[in-house]
């Protein structure tokens, strides 16, 4: 058994030392071919672009772009009204108010993300940080989750254009809240950042790596949930994703598209979860952990879904992992 | 969006004032009919029993038996050996000790637990007690985690018949303890019991009631995650399990019943995960949340698996859900 030093979560971990891939069971990837919005050309099959990359002259709405970033047809959050947070009685109750977009992430349908070439993939996160920052000015935001269902199985159930999603929320997510006090606690501890530490063990180990360049190491977490789950980090520390310099949104772009690829070529095409895990907005009087500026350390965490969760994952927040990362690293780097 | 009162966790919950049963896909539950080493008379095809609710001059490990109660073939845990925590480097990691056991909930293959009698349930929760009372007993336990999963996607993948699994831990799950510092604050408080005080509120509104008797309470939580959610409070307080009184037992076998049909009956078979919610065993040096006594309440929960999780909750701990609860207990209640 595990503990993950990030969250305290305790992990059982299997003590398998060869895996395949058929071990696992799992729908691959399948392309539909139905009328589909996103494509370039059906521009006007969406609610207006809220931003995008395009080409010089081409006009908003139409073709001629690279990425382009609208709002959900059927959101489930709203960027009209306040937040009206109040009490139900016993319950605390507020509105649905925030905002939920839709980054499409090329106008071709008949590329994944991790198909993309470099500059293409640098262009899907220059849209990460263009959105993250022009959220920020809306004060009634706390938190931007930016996330991506690649396959059924991860919860893409309607379109199979390579999309990601944003959902600004008016309250940070437990889990982030989680993670940002245990670095908190530990930066108060040591005077060193938690993640930059873990970062230099997994270089100086090595038993974990999955790929590296010069600005990102991605590894298999030490106690990772999910058989074949990854970790990108930024190699030198920065808390907040929206201040990554635009020398290192090509390294980022480079290492996302060689994990990816891994995962897709070893395993033959797994449903995945894809989230950046961003510290909050600053802002007055949103709890105690919102006073952190630094203690954080932003990463993506890359979680294939190949495996069924069961009553004891919901039951006791406990994960049992039939492959342990040392040999999902060997697996994907053969 | 509602906050949950038990973990302070925030959902985002659809106005739906309609739902039926078709908006949801999932895949019914089917029962396999290949060899089952649960049934009657297949009792050497398991370990030996560590338990069985047996007819007078049955004798163990041969048919006779209305409960049974195995050990794991393939346990994630095992029982021998010291828990040996210790640091590995950055990490802290422990043997994976524990118990993994089969509670077989019926001789017969061919009923579901809402389809077996209620002095027949009523045993299943016997054996659930016997087998709580156990291992308390054994000082390396400190917590007993009792589920089930019913159909494919609430991860039951290889056998359909009608069981729960236990698994005891060396260490109290992360959501147990979410609940247990929240319960124990609200105390702290108002010195008043948080579950007590809902029940009322619950008994008040009438609003997500599902099903009542005189010493059980089934409703459809205010917070809920997933569509169709319910739990069961027991109305006396109670921290622990295994302190039920044998009048209360059948109480249990009833509300457990009725809930399950409804749920079965509304959704035509759907797949869920049942799990008892209890509090740990009380041991010295178990961390500060094991000094409460009687803070907790214990009670069931049944999350029926009928939309998939995407990589918004897994990123977030956030949940989104399309069916409110009062939405909810009027399709079970029709």
């Amino acid at each position: 058994m595990r503990k993950d030093v990030f969250t305290g979560r305790w992990v059982i971990m299997a003590d398998t030392a060869v895996v395949r891939p058929s071990d696992f069971h799992f729908t691959r990837f399948v392309r539909e071919t139905t009328f589909c919005p996103f494509c370039e050309t059906n521009e006007a099959s969406t609610p207006a672009e809220v931003f995008a990359i395009r080409t010089r002259g081409s006009s908003a709405n139409r073709p001629g772009w690279s990425v382009r970033v609208v709002p959900n047809v059927a959101p489930r959050l709203r960027i009209e009204g306040d937040l009206g947070r109040r009490a139900e009685g016993f319950h605390d109750v507020m509105n649905g108010v925030g905002a939920h977009e839709i980054i499409v992430e090329t106008p071709r349908h008949d590329c994944s993300l991790h198909e993309l070439e470099v500059h293409e993939i640098s262009n899907v996160i220059r849209a990460y940080v263009a959105r993250l920052v022009d959220l920020e000015g809306d004060k009634r935001m706390r938190y931007v989750l930016i996330f991506k269902n690649h396959g059924e199985q991860a919860g893409a159930h309607t379109i199979s254009h390579s999309i990601s999603q944003l959902m600004g929320l008016a309250v940070t997510p437990r889990s982030v809240k989680t993670k940002l006090m245990v670095a908190r606690d530990y930066f108060a501890t040591k005077e060193r950042c938690l993640y930059c530490d873990v970062l230099q063990q997994e270089l100086k180990e090595r038993k974990r790596v999955i790929a590296e360049n010069e600005d990102f190491l991605a590894f298999a977490p030490f106690a990772s949930r999910f058989p074949f789950e990854m970790a990108v980090f930024p190699k030198a520390h920065n808390s907040a994703f929206s201040r990554i310099s635009p020398g290192q949104v090509e390294g980022l772009a480079r290492i996302l598209r060689d994990t990816l690829r891994k995962l897709d070529h070893t395993l033959g095409g797994p449903p995945y979860n894809l989230s950046l895990q961003d510290r909050p907005f600053l802002r007055p009087r949103a709890g105690y952990w919102n006073t952190i500026e630094d203690d954080f350390h932003w990463h993506l965490e890359v979680l294939p879904q190949i495996v069924r969760i069961s009553g004891f994952e919901w039951a006791s927040g406990f994960f049992y992992n039939p492959v342990p990362p040392e040999v999902a690293a060997r697996c994907l780097n053969p």
